[in-house]
């Protein structure tokens, strides 16, 4: 069964405590927002839109235990709620999207005189949020079948024929609110009958390969496999790999890509073997306002990440250490980019999204 | 100071203990054949050439705490201990090589009839030991000055430009005798005060560059920052990288090179982005015999390398590894293979080895 790293039903929310893994997989309540603010602020959830998702589901739960008199008296409790919520890390702007969101809907909803009382505008704030979950799980599945639809018909064959497909980081059901981006990708081949083999990093230095997907991996019985990030090429050159998928953390207008840093390496390496790249992420991920990926600034993160794990000490005292927490991936490197409306070359991106937004508007 | 993982004066020998790095640096007395078994067969001395040196000088100091009364007796006692030495760790292949010669010249001075006595015959191969030692630190830093000359002439630039050099693995002072190869042209650059900075890499899953490395370029002082194995292709595109230099276990007759896994992908990632790319080794690495490097077989090693980092499990429970030791680098993406004796471009390789071979019978 797909793993569930967010569990919920109407007033009741559980979530796996991702500090315990891979070692445990235990599931810790979520009662409320002070649960939902300690789980984020512990990273006990992480990645950044089920950290979203697990905030205002928090709050979901919370309302559903009270009841409100006064629609306004509701309208303040939700907001300081939130607010709070967006205290817990403050570098998570999907929160705060989602608070955004939220509180327009709140302010809506309270001025809307369609609305009779607090109890009936409690009902369609916790509907919201859970339709914002189920949203976010519909993308994920969307850009799973696109993207296995696109890597299929890249790697051509005989329609027997089976990928093996190589992924960095992790973008699956513990970063999202379930099935995942690029994982998702390798999921709805493994659902298809279409999956040979997934190949995974390690990911240094946070080691998310190793940890996360691995573990997804492992739990959803896909064939699998790790490697070092230093092996990439040498499993391009030993094994077939019949295509790379990776997520992203921002893509600019012209397709390139800010993502866990060791991506750009894999995209040239790819090239040099003829593996065809593809980044999978939700729309959201993509800022037309951003020409290039020159102007995307790469957070530099602290050495103590590469010089110890788990906190031991495994590098020499004294050493300077570069740490980029991302890189950028060149568009001219990317066979395409696998949406929740489809796979786009990077070429023809911006125009597509500029004729979805307008459609949409 | 250069760092000296061995110290040796006329019947004095003591090492770094490697077990201890990074964490400590001690060093122990090797007091004879015993010691020098110990220290190698506990990985307290690593390397292949340093093995061989450490049980050697083991024998040597040992010879010279002991009086013989009969040249033949002395050739048992030296064959015994050559072979116990060769015992203690069976894959090292350096050290049975020195035993070898060191058993070919003991017997040849026992049927010397101008070596009057035991003494005297055991002067002469504690002799013959000395010399193998100096002659891999002669050898070492001809490379090393080799390798300066080398990739200062490919980087052209005015003659006060210096240079910024990456390398991956441990190729110092800790795995030969003393000086290194690929590090030992790092040394040779900055000692000419052609270094603005050196790189390494952190070489998972065994850490070599994080451990080893790191700990050589922080004791020399040398203006130097450790990457992760993924960062490489980042590190290229953002800091101006002038050339990579890297060691050899096995480089076949048309150059193509077995170094440390993640050494072919920095081949290809240097290529992508107009970076030199220099090989370092002794001639004894070249395998004239081996036609190219699909022949090299390469070796596989445990997945717990990968899934625990200092007994700690850093990776999901379950999930297999790939985890080869090496990699090929074929011959074309090399720029110059250097020796002891001057820099070879893989094409010329096999021709002007033979020319060497033939001028020293």
């Amino acid at each position: 069964m797909t793993l569930q790293a967010i569990k919920y039903s109407s007033g009741r929310l559980e979530i796996l405590d991702q500090l315990l893994l891979p070692h445990q997989s235990t599931y810790i309540p979520v009662s409320g927002v002070e649960d939902g603010w300690k789980a984020i602020h512990s990273m006990q959830v992480r990645g950044a839109p089920a950290i979203a998702i697990v905030g205002s589901l928090s709050l979901a739960v919370e309302l559903l235990t009270a009841t409100f008199d006064d629609k306004s008296i509701l309208r303040q409790e939700v907001e300081g709620k939130l607010n709070y919520l967006c205290s817990a890390r403050p570098t998570a702007v999907n929160m705060k999207i989602a608070a955004e969101e939220l509180t327009l809907e709140t302010n809506r909803l309270c001025s809307d005189d369609s609305v009779p009382n607090a109890e009936d505008m409690k009902k369609r704030l916790v509907a919201k949020i859970e339709e914002m979950l189920e949203k976010d799980i519909s993308d994920n599945k969307a850009i799973g079948d696109y993207g296995a639809k696109a890597m299929l018909s890249s790697a051509g064959g005989s329609p027997s024929s089976k990928l093996r497909v190589l992924t960095h980081c992790n973008t699956g059901s513990l970063a999202t609110a379930g099935y995942g981006t690029a994982l998702g990708v390798i999921r709805s081949l493994f659902a298809l009958g279409k999956l040979e083999h997934a190949y995974c990093t390690e990911t240094r230095p946070y080691n998310q390969g190793a940890r996360l997907t691995a573990y997804e991996l492992v739990h959803e019985k896909i064939p699998s496999t790790m490697v070092c990030d230093s092996a990439v090429s040498a499993l391009m050159k030993s094994k077939t790999v019949s295509g790379v998928v990776v997520g992203a953390d921002r893509i600019a207008a012209n397709g390139d890509t800010a993502n866990k840093i060791g991506t750009y390496q894999i995209a040239v390496l790819a090239k040099y073997h003829g593996v065809p790249f593809y980044v999978a992420a939700p729309l959201t991920s993509i800022d037309l306002d951003t020409a290039n990926g020159d102007r995307i600034v790469i957070e530099e993160r602290p050495a103590v990440e590469m010089t110890h794990v788990g906190g031991k000490q495994v590098a020499a005292s004294g050493i300077n250490c570069w740490n980029p927490a991302f890189d950028v991936t060149p568009a001219d490197l990317i066979t395409a980019i696998i949406t929740e409306h489809g796979a786009f070359s990077p070429a023809e991106l911006a125009a597509k999204i500029a004729n979805l937004t307008e459609a949409s508007v």
